[in-house]
């Protein structure tokens, strides 16, 4: 079954203990779909500015599973940049810039071809261009959206009416708690998995995630990683995988799904691993499966 | 094979935004041996003050598999004490008040007839004292010890001599992290699990525990719990449910051991549902079962 993203793609500079890259590729759009595309095609959805140098997207292009009709190279328009930088304890990082350009602009329009598209990621946006994009599908089978903090606390009303509309969300724990006012990540949980349709999946890094169903809790601890370089995209990786998964087996039943969050995590754990996409480029579907393997094996009791 | 337990036994006062206890049952070896008696007889090392009120230790006394023939009523001595505060974020806890009074003083005895101890478990104290402890012991098959931040940062080597002679080291992830001073939970976990004989065990709270045995990882998320009272103890809890279940099978291979942890992970469980020792009064070893086929079931994939 088809799988479709909307979201950014952007010209990121990354400090981290372990080094700094500056002008690399990155945005949720992207990880997503590179990690996606070891499951399944992924069609593209996204804009960057004329500045976008030539070749900078060559690992899209060079991914034949990668369907990047969906991309608008806007005249006139920047791309969109984010400099983050990570601490000493990689876990916590701070924005250092960020220039929204094409991001503040008018969205992207989803090709007509794709409108039939049946699993869709709504990557991290204004709730209200979310809503947007999700208009122009004819009939999605699972459409799943991610968020963030700011939008909980500024856009509230069309977040929740985002809400009503889509299948399931995925967030980090601290946006969870937040959304619903609780201290307690696994109420938080279940209070959200009522306000989509389907399932909630909530994120926490290196501990793991968690998925809520109809009052159903299933828990996963993080794939235990010893190098962590570059965190950034993991989320989005951890997504990919998932959606990738899901689509290809083209089943969303409570074992599907938690293998699936199961592939999120061991992808997930490569990305880390090294800046950029650069560790995703490396691997194949094969590594994937070795680790996966790997993680059944150490989560058994 | 016996199960033998030193520690501490407490009057606690407890404030958590559920409510406030006073001048309740506490202390490292109470909540051990409790938990742990669900699955095996425990033998009781302490020593308390003749402040300490009659009947106070009277669910240690009426539980027919608790052993307190080591335990030292001291003439003249005052019972440990502590108070503690949980905030609106139960995962952060502040020490109000501590009189250590009876535990600065000399240490317990461990009577003749326990000196055969099989399974050993020396709660957190001055490992010194642990050291002392230990060499009271004839022929253990398996000794772990607690330890915390304190005695890393004031007793290095003192806890240092204390390792090379004990099989596991049980501690939390931030003190893991500070004892061989690295910043990914991993790494210092494979480092300390070459400082000891066997094994170690890093316990992450809420977000589960993680097992390291010759540079093997084993994953366990936490129990996801909803009414979290009181987390006082559920540490304490959950080493004396994983001695326990591992004396009751006299085996530490590395199946049994995954098995162990994961019945500390749900025995704690139910301690942070009450305070003091109340929900661990309550419950049966069926109930434990009960929730850990529902822990089985959800972290399957």
């Amino acid at each position: 079954m088809s799988l479709l993203v909307t979201g950014s793609i952007g010209i990121d500079t990354v400090e981290s203990p372990a080094g700094k890259v500056e002008d690399v590729l990155g945005g949720s759009s992207v990880y997503f779909a590179y990690a996606g595309s070891f499951f399944s095609p992924v069609r593209v959805i996204g804009v960057v500015g004329d500045d976008c140098p030539a070749n900078f997207l060559k690992p899209l292009e060079d991914n034949p599973r990668i369907d990047l009709t969906g991309l608008e190279v806007r005249e006139g328009a920047k791309t969109f940049r984010w400099h983050g930088r990570y601490h000493e304890d990689v876990n916590e990082r701070e924005t250092v810039a960020i220039e929204l350009n094409v991001l503040s602009e008018v969205g992207p329009s989803i090709p007509d071809a794709f409108g039939d598209s049946g699993y869709i990621f709504l990557a991290n946006t204004h709730p209200g261009l979310q809503m947007e994009l999700l208009g122009q599908l004819t009939a999605p089978s699972l459409v799943v959206a991610d968020t963030m903090d700011l939008w909980i606390t500024t856009e509230r009303d069309a977040l929740m009416r985002l809400l009503k509309h889509i299948d399931a969300l995925v967030l980090n724990d601290s946006e969870a708690k937040l959304l619903v006012d609780d201290r307690n990540v696994v109420a938080a949980g279940l209070k959200i998995s009522e306000m989509v349709r389907r399932f909630v999946v909530v994120k926490k890094g290196e501990h793991g995630a968690l998925l809520f169903t109809e009052n159903r809790v299933a828990a996963f601890p993080g794939y235990p990683t010893l190098d962590v370089v570059d965190p950034t995209g993991a989320g989005d990786s951890f997504a990919g995988a998932m959606m990738g998964y899901l689509a290809a087996e083209d089943r969303t039943d409570l074992t599907t799904l938690r293998r699936a969050i199961a592939y999120g995590t061991v992808t997930a754990s490569f990305v880390l691993e090294d800046f950029s996409l650069k560790r995703l480029l490396e691997i194949t579907r094969e590594d994937i499966e070795v680790r996966m393997k790997a993680f059944e094996k150490l989560t058994r009791f």
